[in-house]
């Protein structure tokens, strides 16, 4: 950090419980990951290992525990806990997780047609031994039908036991919470918001357009995900007002303040 | 690898002659490739040096070592060949990729005009010292003429002494093999495997949606090239019914086993 | 370098005042910049630290110590310093700059409403301490009128002690130099490179499509900014007539030499 300051004062510091960045690996590996972190370690929340990496790369135990002596919090991608739901493997897959070291887990139901009752005691079960991130969403187009849908899904996750919702935007930022052009859905933005309210929220956004938007929207401490690690340092100038995408909005808003 | 098995079983493990990976470099320096190798070494199959990284990059020879003492093929990009058939230094350049300590050589004829005739016999000198990966496929979007020729000239190919055909769809993935929105000409599929059969094929893929298609036509150890190497461990999940794209038809396959 | 020599005869060598590669950094940690060098450093001339990444970036005075060393040189991104003015912090910022040891500071106006007499005080005051790029353009599509005011405002930052004048494109290249599918605006291009010379512009061009197009153009030493860290070698390929996008191009103007 610069002997000046500039841009946003009002970005929270780590630890913090809103604000977080929340990254999608896809298998970078160790020394990458080490240099990374000496670059954008104090942006940085939440570390996914995405699909079947964390199974797959015979490095991942390393990485978990580079993570944790980082002040990064690892989790268990969703679609490796659904895998092992659709084999009815999930004992031994949340044994495994534990075993890696991870303190974190995801439970999404966007690939297995898992049902929300199956969903919520799966929450259950993996809050004894984890923190859980629990997804809401699917690929359907039909948006104004799953607003609210989307919204009472994330109000029982929570119930259940989940520490935040996360919305389903994949690593491609055009399904779910986006439409094929990469355009946020905002009626669902505001149903789960309005739900349970946008700190419980961590909103998948790996577009610097989507960033740029809910930032717009919700200010420099909001949650976002499946950023990429290449990626971390611009989200941190986007939530500052250091990127033209939201420069004007936060010099009009310290305006007015 | 983890301690309890997800996912299929039936993927072909090192060294195998079907189900290769295939990588485009363009440029990865060596410390990054050795440590990226912790993570993918069993995944990956085949390296290509892009167009003419190998030429302009000072540590290209020791990039191929590495390469070799980690058991994935260094294979020469068959544009740098191509210039110098232009140039008529194709046995300097051969020479050199000997020098260099290549293994395999790409032959195409995608960029220069060269004729199938002069192809076969650049092939049938190059054999001598290499093993040839043959390249089909020019930039026409005449499709529907092409399959054929395609096939063709893969079956020539191959009796001109190629070990593989490789079907042209560059590092974006929107020309020869795809359409320009990448979707897979699947005419051209069918014809160059109708002729010589999947195995021999390596089809180029550098999107996700083309590997998963192609995976969930061909199984598992379908060859695949032009991966990003940033994505290899992207393709193995795909492989394995352990992301979303070739999950359902994974599980559905295995039903019906 | 390899034994034998492909390609085009007539690139420039380092150091240079035309063919500059100029690159926009988003955070690469300083391991890897260190390694990428050892591949492109002899491709390679300014490498520009975008938004605010320097500022966020807590290696990045190391950094631009290791860029020193290595003969590249370090230029602040115009948007930080935007971000002062608007705040009223030029002085502190360029002094910042100074200790941080930035050799080169860009000055634009593209995200603040600058206008052009306060652009060339700025301008003015920089090139004390600093070898200046000034930047021309926004975002506004009206192309027709404005190609004629580039051109005016680049003549001015020149005359106000500007070393080079460099045409808005973005990381995107989607905006500025280029419509919003990546197409060159050569009514922009004719009109700035008339007013100032080709020799004085360098082309914010990150796409290949667009480094193919004005190298095919003005030959091998255009200079282009913008480029990813990760394509200069790919650039470097283009300029030598080592990749298809500009190997037919070059091939045909060497016969006619």
């Amino acid at each position: 950090m610069g002997a000046f300051s500039l841009g946003r004062g009002d970005r929270f510091r780590k630890p913090r419980l809103a604000g977080l960045t929340h990254v999608i690996d896809t298998g970078l590996p160790l020394e990458q990951t080490r240099a990374l972190f000496e670059v954008v370690g104090e942006y940085l929340d939440l570390w996914k290992f995405g699909f079947g990496t964390s199974y797959l790369d015979p490095t991942a135990a390393k990485k978990i525990r580079l993570l944790t002596e980082s002040g990064i919090e690892a989790c268990l991608g969703g679609t490796l806990l659904e895998v092992a739901w659709l084999e009815s493997k999930t004992d031994e897959c949340l044994a495994w997780a534990r075993d890696m070291g991870f303190p974190y887990v995801e439970v999404s139901n966007g690939a297995s047609k898992m049902s929300t009752a199956e969903k919520h005691r799966l929450i259950e079960t993996a809050r004894a031994d984890f923190t859980v991130i629990a997804e809401v969403g699917s690929k359907d187009p039909e948006d104004a039908v799953w607003a609210q849908a989307w919204a009472d899904e994330m109000v029982g996750d929570l119930a259940a036991g989940a520490s935040w919702g996360i919305t389903e935007g994949r690593e491609s930022g055009t399904v779910g919470l986006y439409t094929s052009d990469g355009s946020v859905r905002w009626l669902v933005v505001d149903a789960v918001t309005g739900a349970v309210g946008a700190d419980k929220v961590i909103f998948e956004a790996p577009r610097r357009n989507q960033q740029a938007a809910l930032i717009r929207r919700f200010g420099p401490n909001v949650n976002l995900g499946n950023v990429s690690p290449f990626e971390v340092l611009g989200v941190e100038a986007l939530r500052r007002g250091l990127r033209v995408d939201t420069l004007v909005t936060s010099l009009a808003e310290s305006e007015s303040r």
